[in-house]
């Protein structure tokens, strides 16, 4: 499971989640879960942590519960994603994510991401609607 | 207006949209517009420019689109965003948003971000809902 | 209660949720549910209920949550809402709606609404968010 | 062409479109319009028109649009649906909406819904997402 994990880390490496410090934690076709540490630059005015940065880290995590599920060679783009702000991600502290299915289809999955701060309280609520991609010749 | 721009550009100085390499083109309260270069750091899988970078890129518009239209000491948050992704983003090239009102209200305003690739094809729209906040003492 | 629930019932007759034939089970600030029979005057083609009397059914049982929640004398009005639809309503059943709170603030609120078929299963989920509107004069 | 708007009128007749008084005016792969008369029936309290009732009407241009538009024998239902509301409609009045492609693939289209008041103020932005469905031995 460990060396699961890794795989799914090594896939992010170089790209936008590494860019914004997206620490997954565990990876499992049912639950999601991963860290990010509210620094400076993903804020958007001194002390909050930019909107931008919260869907783009809720993303990061759908996509990976969608890989997690599909067949190997599968692939999947987001075709859609929703998002609540219900309060404000604080600089210097560590949100968490945590990804679950609505839906797993065969052409289409839907997640939901709870983003909550340290203690518990849920700062987001995102909504995506994933599109499988079969595997060439699948 | 120049010097205008300079301001909105300066606010998002240190931030997620300078981390992201937004760069404002124009802001008025009708019209933001921006462009954002597809570097690998901002991709989600080589060549393909992530989701998040995109609904990022859109909700930094949105903001300053916001303040550019409420009054001064007044702030703003985001309470809630939509995207719809129609094409991907490709490594390499600049992708382009615009965003305009949907409606101006004195508790909360709508914009929509048409992000474009160069050759003007529809990448993806964003609808978001922008909360005022009042000056203090207003 | 009970008394409570009829007048929640009475807020409804003569409107919309009355034609689409929404009954009410229980209203709390925590939960509301309901049912909807799927008659055939409110399908999109024979045996398949539409997707709008789902989208309708549960912007009414978000309104009824927030009145049930907010003063006497304050009102409210749907701002926005999400509706992601995952399986068919079927002609002949009764469907039901069970909302519950995602965010009670002082100026919106957010509520979730899971729509489900008898047998347990999710048809469709829809986020909506509600303006409060202040008592004349509070 | 006027006797293929019948047709798509027929296609309405004993569903819900049927039950609220949708009134399609114009079908066409690229633009449907329909007017909807606020009757009391469809008010949420009196005076103000259901947002229920708004995203039903805006469903059923887009469902009509993506039929006129796809294959004969092939289906579509809707699977996601996004509602901006900006002003209320008013009882006794008609309104109107007007529905157009944000995009159109082979495996989804998306359509945009502007319903407006008979002055033209914008009242909600309907976004939504249709699955197509392939015509059996398609």
């Amino acid at each position: 499971m460990t060396e699961r994990l890794d795989a799914y880390r090594d896939r992010l490496r170089g790209f936008l989640p590494d860019l914004l410090g997206v620490r997954l934690l565990e990876v499992s076709p049912e639950r999601v879960t991963a860290e990010l540490e509210v620094r400076r630059e993903l804020c958007t005015v001194p002390g909050i942590l930019h909107g931008g940065a919260i869907m783009a880290f809720a993303d990061t995590l759908g996509a990976v519960a969608t890989v997690a599920t599909i067949p190997p060679g599968a692939g999947t783009t987001t075709i859609e994603s929703k998002t609540n702000f219900f309060a404000p991600g604080r600089e210097g502290t560590v949100v968490r994510g945590e990804t679950t299915p609505l839906h797993k289809g065969r052409r289409t999955m839907t997640w939901q991401t709870r983003v909550t701060s340290a203690d518990g309280r849920l700062l987001a609520l995102v909504t995506q609607t994933q599109m499988i991609l079969p595997a060439e010749g699948g």
